[in-house]
């Protein structure tokens, strides 16, 4: 995956090189690679291939980095460190991070585009409404602004969930569903895989939360206990930490349950289940 | 136009609410519209079917009108005023402006995927990855960070031309390009409508120029002098008015001379083409 990326973004000695510097900084950096892991292990179980999966995932992937570059912005959760280095606006500029997130978010949509993913291309452009839907103001970019709505406000656990349902559900989602769409399988294994994928992602912000309240930043990568800080509601400042944590142990056993049939083509996404779930505790 | 960009657009009714009432008053505070009527003045030399011009013409202008968003930011141009009106970021606030020039952008690809745009889906993918390159690294966003760092730099004229080609040349040269994809034209009237793009493209930014450095405030909708006062190299500031103005003029007849053969299908490109270069003089 790290190939591909380093591959598929604009080399920093094409101009304007300040700027492709800068994305190839945002976006290979390191990083769990949630979302692409997701999209390949999808696609094991439609049975896709390699070369349509290597193009999905880098679009999932290429989206979540942008979310990341202006989420860290001043004007949002104004972060200095990510990954444990600098944030994009801080070892470049804030107009660089703006335009490097524009400009990574054009990129996925080209990608999809670009190259073939389905034998029909009908069904090529039904993958790029699905990201461009899971990307926008009813998806991760809404749930963002939810977000933002929300600190300070006393949320009940349905409105949290709605948030982040949106805010990474959304990606997660698409992630799983381009993945499987890249091969072959039934509408009713796809709904098993969307099931699946809605179960994860909302394990993951609970996962998040928990690390958020319990890590330290040298772990993290990231600024830690900053949702107590802007007193953000979070799965702990609702539940608490015992009932967050048997929250994502229970989302775990339902996504697995979700996977019921599958067999050995599932085995990486039951591993994908267990490492964002079980990985920090 | 604005029938079918507020139909377009998600209702203020839905949830996020705050962000979907400031994505409506983004584009739907007025504009001139150029890029869409392109889109349609280009697509009638092609043929094309109106609803099918309807969402092109509706995509580029949510790109144009993201970009506008963005560009106005603190970090960016730093204005307050657009088409006679507070900007995004002062009418809300700037996490909500970053969020919606981001949906903006989302929504212009949805659109493009979503809904049929030609017989042939595989040249639909295509229209998709040419506005995705149009508006990225490589085109808009690209443009822009050459503008940012050209502020107080002494450009050459063809440096100051590379950067418009990009900055703002691409998005006007895809829609046109978009506008005649929705019918049918052979490769030789497409590469004569492409060099009439180009030309209008770098005529819209020397008139923007000249507009800049002589209309006041009021008549512009947008704060007036800003270039000289930001120390931006303009083809005003490299050529001085007079000079600008007989580019501009010159364009005009090259892209005019593009349109031969054309016949009463171009007219409306040829009314556009005056109206850019000859509307401020």
């Amino acid at each position: 995956m790290e190939t591909v990326l380093a591959r598929t973004l604009p080399s920093a000695d094409i101009a304007p090189r300040r700027l492709h510097q800068a994305m190839r900084y945002a976006v290979l950096g390191g990083g769990k690679r949630v979302r692409p892991l997701l999209a390949f292990a999808a696609g094991e179980v439609a049975a896709a291939h390699e070369d349509r999966l290597e193009i999905v995932a880098s679009a999932v992937e290429l989206i979540h980095a942008y979310s990341l570059v202006h989420d860290d912005l001043p004007c949002m959760d104004d972060d200095v460190l990510r990954r444990g280095r600098p944030t994009v606006h801080i070892e470049f500029d804030q107009a660089t991070a703006l335009l490097v997130g524009d400009s990574l978010q054009s990129l996925a949509f080209q990608l999809l585009a670009q190259y073939p993913l389905a034998i029909d291309p009908q069904q090529q452009l039904e993958m790029v409404t699905l990201l461009a839907v899971a990307a926008g103001s009813r998806g991760m970019a809404g749930g963002q602004a939810i977000d933002l709505a929300s600190v300070g406000q006393s949320l009940t656990l349905p409105e949290l969930e709605f948030m982040h349902i949106h805010k990474t559900g959304a990606l997660i989602r698409s992630s799983v569903m381009l993945g499987a769409l890249c091969g072959q399988l039934t509408e009713k294994e796809m709904a098993q895989l969307d099931h699946f994928a809605k179960c994860i992602g909302l394990a993951f912000q609970v996962v998040d939360d928990v690390l958020d309240a319990e890590a330290s930043t040298a772990t993290l990568g990231k600024t830690a206990g900053k949702d107590a800080q802007q007193n953000k509601p979070t799965y702990v400042s609702l539940l608490g930490t015992t009932q967050a944590k048997t929250l994502a142990e229970s989302l775990r056993q339902d996504a697995l349950d979700a996977l019921v049939g599958f067999g050995q083509t599932a085995q990486r996404l039951r591993e994908l289940a267990d490492f964002i779930v079980l990985r920090p505790f």
